[in-house]
């Protein structure tokens, strides 16, 4: 809140009123479109841009959101990019991992990730983290189906993944992948719970569990298929070290 | 059904009445104490001792149930077996186990079994496994705590577990050990959730469904915490071999 | 891992380095396609096809797994099958067991499995184990829609059944009829819930629950609809034999 | 509501206010002791004295139900029995059926029921229906541990429960006997779930759903563990016959 | 049994072999034909017939059932009516309970029977029940959307609904309704819980749990949206007087 | 109940009959349709008109209920607009609310309601709401999209809040917005969860429970998605100021 | 925030620093004894007395919250009453609503609130709502055990609950009661689900779902045993008016 | 895998044999205690010492674990402790966070990290992660009962927040904290749902689902009333830095 204190130190000096502070509080940190409020301050506040969530958006949404600074659109399908695309020449549309990117996010960083997923259809899950943290300026690896029936097909990775900052892991089904890889390696993993599988699966629910129930250390989750969610997480790791 | 056979031979040469047949079939099968019927004809049927549930079994039933044939007592308190031993002086109680077990059960079987578990809490429901199959004649190795966090801690008994005829895992928290075995080896595998955990552990329900969520084939579960189910089951698989 | 210790050997005569060994692992168990890594090892590692589940893969996934080797298709639709007979000739489409069969993966097998369903709705499934077994070389009997509804309708066939090796029962519904079979026979039988029926059967769910609570034992189960799971696990049952 | 015709012919005659036929449909239907309210009128309204659940109940809440008329406390405790008996002498005790009879509730009623219970557990659960319809007057037969792991157990009884006006099965665990005897005769069938079992048996709700996603026609259910409910609602078929 | 009887005295008699006696019983009790087996004997058996769940059911199938008998269709579409026409002139589509009739099922029966719904998309659910029970020979008195919101709608029905045998009342949401009018009246109630609502109604397993859990005696349930269930429970209840 | 004292006061003076009381309360709520039963009354008995709930609903009881009285449509698609204008010319379409309105239905009412919601997605059931408030004749006004993701956004607006006699918050996903406005003002809050999200959001129930289980004093909840029924509560406090 | 106007004027003046503004708001809001916060500005803030839940607190934190202002304690057992007594002279303790009231928490209101229970065991949670609202001041009726086994012991009493400003329902069970009397007045309710019941009662989940899928209009609803969440946002409610 | 390495050049040598290489792998990484296996290894693989969850641990199994190097116990007992001291003299008890400390765990670490609990409730949860944090050296601030039932307790604290490496939040109930925290600085937050509530709060799962569906960025969580899990994670984050 240093913006706080020099608003207050303008308010001493007769600056501003008490009424203009409220009114500077409430405009900075969105544009207001009435039932959008686009959080153009974000990338201040938090050091990464706001993403939204296509999915129950009207075209009206969209288009006022897409009208204001530089962002991510996530689940996004190819109708709403040509929303977007219809108010923003500059709109591009990563069709794999199902987000849209408005103008140049990238910011100065520096780091390694992983993104590693269990199966083959997990993999849209897995660039939505993926294309967010490329975006936004970091390194990214991809290690891709590697899941755990034959555990063969993972160990030979294990000293590549040490070699990373941060490994996310997105696995469906039984969602075991993040544990077995926290177990083995130092370096801490995000774990991503995708909705892929059936019967007990519960759309990512079992796997979600899983995830948490895993006794192995240096492993955190975000929500159900929250590709988006893992990245920005890392993002406030690796930012601050 | 030979017996029926045999009957209607019988009834034929008018040596039994329909009438008598129906008794015949009321009576073969097990010993009536009114609120328990004792399965005295089950060891022929399906070729193992019948096994009995303590938990909320009255004095008096468990009193009537010891009385007759040999038999197992699962989940047993130090009281239930003070109750079973009054009425059978050959009562032996398995503590580790919580088992009762009444008289000889051994049986004419050959294979050997290798129980595995997770955790160190799991013991229990991994010895009511092997004490079933030891009482009944098989040889059963145990290999406990080899728990998923640290795979390396599984990975030098693979090949011991592949020279068993049946593996029998009983694991709790996240569930992931079945699951990884089966991956790994060709020995068919019989998961066995267990309610160890918390949290999302939801006393073994999440480990449950990562055994039936695993895409690793052989594997196949029972009912949580029911290393008697699991005993059982391969004893039908390894008697017909 | 007798390959482990072979090349150990060779290590220690110098002729690969430790470099190759690690790199030797990587490239042995799969054929790498990226988003896609097909498991060319498993059938000398598990002793039966990989199993490749449609639904969520891509066209260009599905391709790339056609390419190599023999193996099968679950859950596969109409346009499933067009995709994988585009890159590969030899594919055979079984429709009422929703599969793809590529090539010959029929093995060195010997076996009698009677697979009954409770009811007709469920015959896909039951279909789906019965075709797994069939394509590996065993001999399958099917005898479907003998639900409980009607105990009358089943104990003509339980001589029969005990003829088996092994049954594999799916039911729906209630799913008490995996429970009824095992009661009566001593031959193992897997339960396989399907997600047939409505209001408080929960997907199979329901189905599971009674299949895993049922008191008669020599019966596990696999996932709801795990046609497939039942015939592999089936499938190292039998092989040990 | 013939006392409501009758009351509005004293109102016409100026015998009562309307503000007396407030009163009086306040006063009429129970005695009120504050806290709790005693449905004396119920026996007219609904043809079956009321039953008192006592857990949760204060020992001031039973001694004042027990002070007014004749009626059934269920899930009692020995404590619970001596509260009431030390307002009311002839207070009877019905241990195995958890239950308190108070005074003479007998009623002019005829019919004959058939009990039935899968296990021995299930018996308490049991014994509170067939204590209900006994002290209203009807005739009960029990038949317990029948369940179906053996369904040989069961089927010689068959024509005994097609005797019956009704039968009453209780069942916990996997809750499939009262579907495969309603499957077997065309008596109606009372499904009481118990909570008894482990694992999936969820208290009771697992054996429940198994009930009410039978096939078998002929078939309704009360509540888990409610012995009472499906005593009354036998009685409430069979009044009318 | 009678025909087990018969067949015991012709089998004494010479008349026929053991053999035959087990081909007799397999014979007796549905026409085979294959994936489907129709319940030709249930009439005898159970006194009401057969009714066939459409959903899922293949052409095959459907047109294989409409063949053989008489009988009910439920949860029938426009296409499936077609189907069953196809192969038989005298079907009837009764769309509003979404029923397929098969010729003359109508019996000798005798009964009124109320059915009440909570509101009118209820009526679906509520007319499968009124239907059956019409087609069977059953007097059904139908008053529809009668819901709790208002109290006072139901009220003036209370007398009419005492004058029938049964009443079935279907009700979605809270599913409050059976419970209040059990509580009022001494007829017994059969409650069927309807997949109407949103939020927290869960498909109907709110209004089932509401039902299990009234207070009310005299209500027994079905599973949800099951007016056939319903329909077949009163049917037994009746038959019998 | 002054109609009751009225026709009390009739009959007394012999002007009806106890039969004509019956036909009286009969008639007076509703207007009959069978399957439908308008509630006519309900105005004058709960102070507000009758919402229709649609989904479900068939044309005819759609039209049927059109025809009397002035009253809303919740959850109305444009085709169920078209069925109702076409009996009744003066419907209005709400599309945003996804309302119809059919004729005048404001009355005599004062007060001020803020409808917040958490993001854009929540905006239809706040539209419900706020709609459903303002036909009645309330001054509402809308603060969209200040969820809790940077609840700077909020706290500019807490004044402004405090100054309403009642706020409606409607919040998907985490739920977390009602709880935290309750903890700030003394104004009452009606908290609406909404099926906005994904994952572990279970279709609002997450939402639900966060509200529920908040410790801000001052909160109360609604159904999922219930707009409307927010607005009714909000009716009921508000028109006895 | 009429407080941050008056320092940031102070402040403009010279009187407070921009670092005293900081310390001052963090100094206002509560008492600090490290563990626990004590919110002794929560009276101006809110307008009502702050609730301490006391399950799970330590004496040490008793002790410590006890020691500052006049409080309500929540769930409070005897052993909990003593240690607050011990350093609070003016402690009561009402056994009956499980709550200790430290000093006088009387405050300036007015309203009338009828408090209703469905059965006796339900009596603690209205109870807590009573006393909470009694001890602010309000006048408050209750009204116990008219659950809706027998609406006949309700109706009679609606034109009492119709003079209330709001009326509590309190119920658990089938939850069916807040609904029923908000069907039929105008008044307000607020429906505090409980824990009472067995089965698929679920600890109150059942009846917390039946109020909010009631379609009766005027119903909101708080947690589960939640009665100081009743009677708090009663309050609010009535302090506006 | 270093070791590996180190071992395949021994065993190119002739050092070791290839069967001694099995052995090795076999020793290294624990101490076998049959039931128990000590992962002596563990602080080498993962770079913290292991943790040992008490609860379900025999003695003979506390025992062996507390002779074998240092590590932490959670969810301690006073009973617990004295077993460990039996055997360890330098053993600590950390009473309000439910360790053992076992020797001197202090490794080469640097960071600030501060502890947050939404109630006092919470502590033991917060203390569980402080203790560990500190254990192994890192600098923990704690900030306790700054929940969101008055938000004005926490915005005082946000700079501070805002200094941390890492924060760690506690909250059970609504767990809606950490989502607040995390909407408000860039810091990365790990959330701990923790099993403090009552009703739907579900024993924690209502917190942790709070957390998943925020859609505040940088939020990551880790099993219910998991502190030692927090903690670990932690220390993975900051040991790379």
């Amino acid at each position: 809140m240093d913006e706080l204190e020099k608003m207050l130190e303008d308010h001493k000096e007769g600056k501003i009123s008490s009424e203009e502070i409220k009114e500077k509080i409430l405009e900075l940190p969105y544009t207001d479109f009435g039932e959008t409020k686009v959080d153009t301050f974000r990338e201040i506040r938090k050091g990464l841009p706001e993403a939204v969530y296509c999915p129950g958006k009207s075209k009206e949404q969209l288009e006022n959101i897409a009208e204001v600074g530089d962002r991510l659109f996530t689940r996004a399908e190819e109708e709403d990019f040509e929303i977007v695309r219809s108010v923003r020449d500059d709109a591009k549309f990563k069709e794999k991992a199902r987000m849209i990117v408005l103008g140049d996010v990238e910011m100065d960083v520096e780091g390694e990730i992983t993104v590693v997923t269990g199966g083959s259809s997990d993999v849209p899950v897995a660039e939505e983290a993926a294309v967010t943290l490329e975006e936004m300026g970091y390194s990214v690896e991809r290690l891709y189906d590697v899941g755990v029936a034959g555990i063969h097909r993972l160990l030979p990775h294990i000293d590549f993944l040490r070699g990373s900052d941060v490994v996310i892991v997105a696995a469906g089904m039984d969602g075991t992948l993040p544990g077995i890889i926290s177990g083995l390696i130092g370096t801490p993993v995000v774990g991503v719970p995708t909705s892929v599988g059936y019967g007990t699966a519960r759309e990512g629910r079992s796997a979600l569990e899983t995830m948490l129930n895993s006794c192995a250390t240096g492993l955190a989750v975000v929500n159900i298929d929250n590709g988006y969610g893992a990245a920005a997480f890392v993002h406030h790791m690796l930012k601050e070290g």
